[in-house]
């Protein structure tokens, strides 16, 4: 275990990995924590998943990249120290950080527990973004953080610390969707691609009672799918799988970022159906409304998720025994990892070990 | 009062305006009514609205047009005949016909009241389609009707058979989404265009207590507007109107089949927003995904709605003292008025007197 002295104002240098510049691979390197705030605590991080889009911020995909830049947003440890004021957490807690750590707290969707959408000035990114104080922040990728009490998560026990890492965004992103859309008994769910957030996607929803099919491009993964909790698994390569299953669900969950056929999606919508799209591609897509119309159907979006559903997620998991699928790496090997991520070889997430960083 | 004898299996011929072929004028001729079979009722037309998707279709615009086609599915009149089965209407009744005759009132939407939604082969339309019977299916630009009781609404004492005809399509087609998408106090919603279907919808919002603005083209109609019920009018065709509105309304109704910037008008929903749908354009239209991610907006659909909600919406109009905002004319000028709806030269629906056809 590292420890480091936070106290007094200045803050701590720790080790991380970071991309110094866009499209250069991480590297080794150390930067500066703040030092812990009235509300802050302190935690040493244990594991950090890496998500897709670690990979594009840290190639600039999105453009307006803050480098050196420490990826990282699925992050689970413990804590090491409060701040004088925090209520919530206690050093020893085992707890995560997700894709926000601040936001205004004072716009209706801030005081919704929609953090996600403050429309305040936006939330404030757990890295690639700039804190209220100013100053950039760096992600999971690194020994330790100081985060807001507020926007930090309580892991609960009997949830191992690495395979709730990648909970934090995988998890809550593909959570608050079947939430919201009613996932349950009764309903048929599809999931669109079987990847680190689709496992995930299929693992709650079958956990929430739904019937859970799986559309993937090929039935390559299809005993994973079933294995994950999907009764069903069709090819999305495969035209008939449009006509086999036109008008069976309730909801579809695209997780994948590749621009689909959307009019051949809606069409497999029941009446009041809704496809609720986690993963965007950055090119606009084409769409007839006509398939909107036809049923009644909506085409939406969802953006991770505010911080008590995030909570409400890893107690979801805590009590039906689920976590993320993940290969542990030490970090040294986190370029090649991001080469296996594009290449969709990995089941279903890495997670980074954070003592050897 | 023109009588027809309907008894018998034969039917009876009776005057209509249709047009003999796609693109060619609307002239006066006869049709075929069928008899009144067990659950029919034959309904002496005393007003037939004017849709835009009557000419749409009578040009042959979505294709497979049925010729000779009589247009017509806003009809309102008074029954002169019941069939022997009928328990719901009697010799006398004020009715109303839509824009459905039939459907298989066996599929879950059927059961549900969403007969336009029948997946059982779909629901028969007023005109322009083919009976259960295997005959065509002709509208209300005619004396009159027979249709089956379940497809037949009841006009309310104090809702005008005028003012009425045009709510069996302009009226519920946006009576529908604003109460599925929850319009009414507290709520903003906005209405795209200021037409036949738009002018309803900022009755029917305003009437339900929501906060009303009009996105139209220009301010040309703004006077209109605003007594109709909106207390908002902003031309779209500035720029500034996207700024100023960003991120205000719960619920967008577009009742235009434009393409729009669809991109602009998902910034104007608030989280959680619903742009809905009832009008569209046949070519497929451009869209940014992230656009519904950030906030979790849903880009949906509506077609008309289902008998019950039509009913509903009908008993709504005569207890709120609503219709439509009309204009009379004979049927000779049928085709004069399509040219002045083509140009929005009408404020806000034609509406046929039957009894000059």
């Amino acid at each position: 275990m590292s420890t480091i002295a936070t106290t007094g104002t200045t803050g701590s240098t720790v080790p991380a990995y970071a991309a110094p510049a866009a499209n250069a691979p991480l590297e080794r390197t150390t930067i500066q924590r703040r030092a812990v705030r009235e509300h802050d605590v302190l935690i040493e991080i244990k594991y950090a998943g890496i998500c897709h889009s670690d990979i594009h911020q840290a190639r600039n995909g999105w453009g307006e990249g803050i480098f050196p830049m420490v990826p990282g947003h699925e992050i689970a440890g413990v804590v090491t120290e409060v701040g004088p004021g925090v209520t919530r957490f206690a050093v020893g807690d085992r707890v995560g950080v997700g894709c926000m750590v601040d936001s205004c707290r004072e716009c209706d969707n801030c005081k919704a527990g929609l953090q996600q959408y403050c429309t305040g000035g936006g939330a404030v990114m757990t890295y690639n973004g700039v804190g209220k104080d100013g100053e950039p922040t760096y992600g999971g990728y690194s020994t330790h953080i100081v985060v807001d009490e507020e926007f930090t998560l309580r892991i609960p026990d009997g949830l191992s610390l690495d395979v709730a890492a990648p909970l934090l965004c995988a998890g809550i992103t593909t959570y608050s969707p079947l939430r919201h859309w009613n996932a349950g008994p009764g309903k048929k769910v599809a999931v669109v691609g079987l990847g680190g957030l689709g496992h995930m996607a299929v693992r709650f929803a079958a956990a929430m009672g739904a019937e859970v099919t799986v559309l993937s491009q090929s039935l390559k993964k299809m005993d994973d799918g079933l294995r994950l909790g999907a009764q069903h698994y069709y090819a999305t390569s495969d035209d008939g799988t449009f006509e086999a299953l036109a008008g069976t669900f309730d909801l579809i969950v695209s997780t994948v970022s590749a621009p689909l056929p959307l009019d051949k999606f809606l069409a497999l919508l029941k009446a009041d159906g809704a496809m609720a799209n986690v993963g965007a591609p950055e090119e606009p897509v084409s769409l007839n409304l006509f398939s909107l119309l036809a049923g009644r159907k909506s085409l939406a979006g969802s953006a991770i998720g505010g911080i008590p559903e995030t909570q409400e997620m890893l107690d979801f998991c805590a009590e039906h025994d689920l976590g993320a699928e993940i290969e542990v790496i030490p970090a040294d090997q986190v370029n090649e990892a991001y080469e296996r991520v594009l290449a969709s070889d990995v089941r279903y997430r890495f997670v980074i070990d954070a003592a050897t960083i």
